[in-house]
């Protein structure tokens, strides 16, 4: 297989696509959701036999336990998927609103349409429900998309894509509006991220080695998400009681995830009271702390913190502790160490509060509430293609408005400029 | 001068600068506006013998009349710069505002803040009152800068930084805020392209080559124009008088400009009304036309367009002239040649209006009036420090808001996820 040539043809064909799914009604881009998970509902023993056969490859490799897991299709995450594709069906469709219409002094009426951004690439790793999940919300938006999903998956994607394909073409859409990459071979990654003729825009999703490639052999524009080193600052006008329960939360609620707190910074003037508290439920749940100096004199036994520490995106039952004179010390901590992901603070003070909503340059930025939240189905976006930690275009967890642009729109009575 | 430690410094000192400039309230941000407005005006001698130094030195190097004309200051010109200052001065700060605020299921209240950039990075050719200009939205919109004029202008752009530098110093703003790169070296250049943890964004502003010098080496996300392939569509159920008025204005009114019209589609149905009088007018005003078959019996005597007519941005008095069947023909055509910038449809006909807004995929679509109206003034922004033709962030004219983004804010009462 000429791998070029495969993939200017994908390319092309996505590009060509594109033009007639940016244009396709709201009814008919619902049907083709909903007609895709009922092929997924019928099909559920085909995608079952198509995800054996990856299983039996990934257990004969030997592929490691957590690849495997994430690997599994079972007839509830197949039920589930089908379920995502009727809530995409059922959220609003963002394009073609035209807002901020406005008169100009010259006379003509200018505005701003919502518009899809037109072909997206998606590279990710093992779960093949993002098939159906990315497939789902690009069209939503309006977007043709190219799909590239790990090559131990590639039996289930395939299965999962020929369900999105029988519903495309049931609704009357091009069946290239959705594709995934046939092959396994790493040098269609290279090509895809050099097409910038036919793709707009590139969302990688897996592991920071993932996504440390695309950024280095991308040409074409990215949303993506880098690290997730998240803060919970307890100030000393905190209340205890909420300050345990979120700092608890942010750490244990789930390990893995890039929303997890990685760091807990403490107020000196609180300390003494939150952190043997909290000590205790951390060792409780298998957590292992390492602190600063003063956080070692409240919290006896535990390791230093190095400098490494802070910096330092774990994903595993480890927390490294800091105190903090005040917010002023907690907001430099944060600049100097954090990945302007997600970080909150505790505090019954409204100045304060205020002042870290403003100040702290994160994608989220929380007031008494568990970094935890943030996630698209959270914050009421429906579904969530990922999240960003760029500052360009889309910030934090990226729904289906992120996968749309805005362009203007002029409406005159034959005014030409003097 | 060790290029790459000083452009270090310089990064360095921009991001701490921005952490103090995205927390300036506004009036402090408006009084270093206006106290650099009045700087400007106290300086004028003193700008325009720095401008007489680099206007020798380009002259001694026999660089080209239009290049020595954009190099040129003058009191009008330096005055009008003060104007800019004060009239950025009066425009609604952006940064701050809090929208869409929504309680979620769970109880907490997510919205968004609009949020500085960070830190831009503006590469410009010769004009100096770019400087001013630049600095001043960027302030405005809580951002630190760092400017890297043509090396042509580099007298007049530290004169102009040294007003600047005034006006912060004056309003208790960090000077830092807006640097200059002091060396004409362009190594230096390479080194702010790379300096990803200090610059959020690069606004490349200047001709074809510089815009794909920073493409190609850029790791920085950028706001960018590249070609402006602009078409004017007159539809056979167009007003003949508006459709003559359109395209001659868009066409002739400036011939240098990024929307300037470059291609002219004529439906064959009205070309005959339409292709000979404004023939007449193209040749009163010394515009060349270059026609497919159809155009050249209408229009006797001009040359054949060639298929690279169709891709060409002239600026120049050269038109590319094409009758097509209808509007369908019309947006295939402006798909696969134009460069989704600007592109008008002439029509009386609504049904044909609305189909060519929604489905041309330019930053700027307009309905019965002129291309030149694709501008940040004329769209009310207030000012522009660029034209995007990308898709991602801001597409079309670039005002404040451009330079600035939505973070996701969250105010809990405690809550924790479960």
């Amino acid at each position: 297989m000429d791998i070029q040539s495969y993939m200017v043809t994908v390319g092309k064909q996505a590009r060509d696509a594109s033009r007639l799914v940016a244009k396709a009604d709201t009814a008919t881009k619902n049907r083709a959701l909903t007609l895709t998970a009922q092929a997924i509902e019928r099909d559920v023993e085909r995608l079952l036999a198509a995800n054996a056969l990856d299983l039996n490859a990934a257990r004969a490799k030997k592929l490691d336990a957590p690849l495997i897991d994430r690997l599994t299709l079972t007839a509830k995450s197949i039920a589930d998927m089908a379920d995502g594709l009727r809530q995409i069906a059922d959220l609003p469709d963002p394009i073609g609103a035209i807002s901020e219409l406005k008169v100009q002094p010259s006379g003509i009426k200018v505005g701003r349409m919502r518009v899809p951004l037109g072909v997206i690439a998606i590279i990710y790793e093992s779960r093949p429900n993002v098939t159906a999940d990315a497939a789902g919300l690009c069209l939503k938006a309006g977007n043709a998309c190219i799909l590239r999903g790990g090559s131990e998956a590639l039996h289930s994607n395939q299965a999962i894509a020929a369900c999105v394909h029988a519903g495309l073409k049931a609704a009357g859409l091009p069946e290239t509006a959705v594709q995934i990459i046939e092959t396994t071979d790493r040098a269609a990654v290279g090509e895809l991220l050099r097409m910038n003729d036919y793709v707009d825009i590139v969302v990688p999703r897996g592991g920071k080695s993932l996504i440390e490639r695309v950024m280095q052999e991308s040409r074409i524009p990215m949303i993506k998400h880098l690290d997730g080193v998240c803060h919970v600052y307890i100030d000393d006008k905190a209340d205890i009681d909420k300050a345990v329960r979120i700092a608890d939360n942010a750490k244990t609620q789930r390990l893995g995830t890039c929303n997890t707190m990685e760091t807990l910074l403490v107020a000196r003037g609180i300390a003494d009271r939150v952190l043997p508290r909290l000590a205790q439920i951390y060792r409780d749940k298998g957590i292992e702390l390492r602190g600063d100096d003063a956080t070692r004199k409240l919290v006896p036994g535990i390791k230093a913190a190095t400098e490494e520490d802070w910096y330092t995106e774990y994903l595993a039952p480890i927390l490294a502790v800091r105190v903090v004179d005040g917010i002023e010390q907690a907001m430099d901590h944060i600049a100097r160490y954090g990945s302007q992901h997600t970080d909150a603070i505790v505090t019954e003070d409204a100045t304060r509060a205020s002042r870290f909503l403003r100040e702290v340059d994160s994608s989220s930025v929380i007031v008494n509430a568990s970094t935890r939240f943030a996630d698209g189905y959270e914050y009421g976006l429906g579904a969530e293609i990922g999240i960003s930690t760029d500052k360009l275009h889309a910030r934090g967890p990226v729904g289906l408005e992120g996968l749309t642009s805005l362009k203007w729109v002029v409406y005159g009575e034959g005014q030409v400029r003097t």
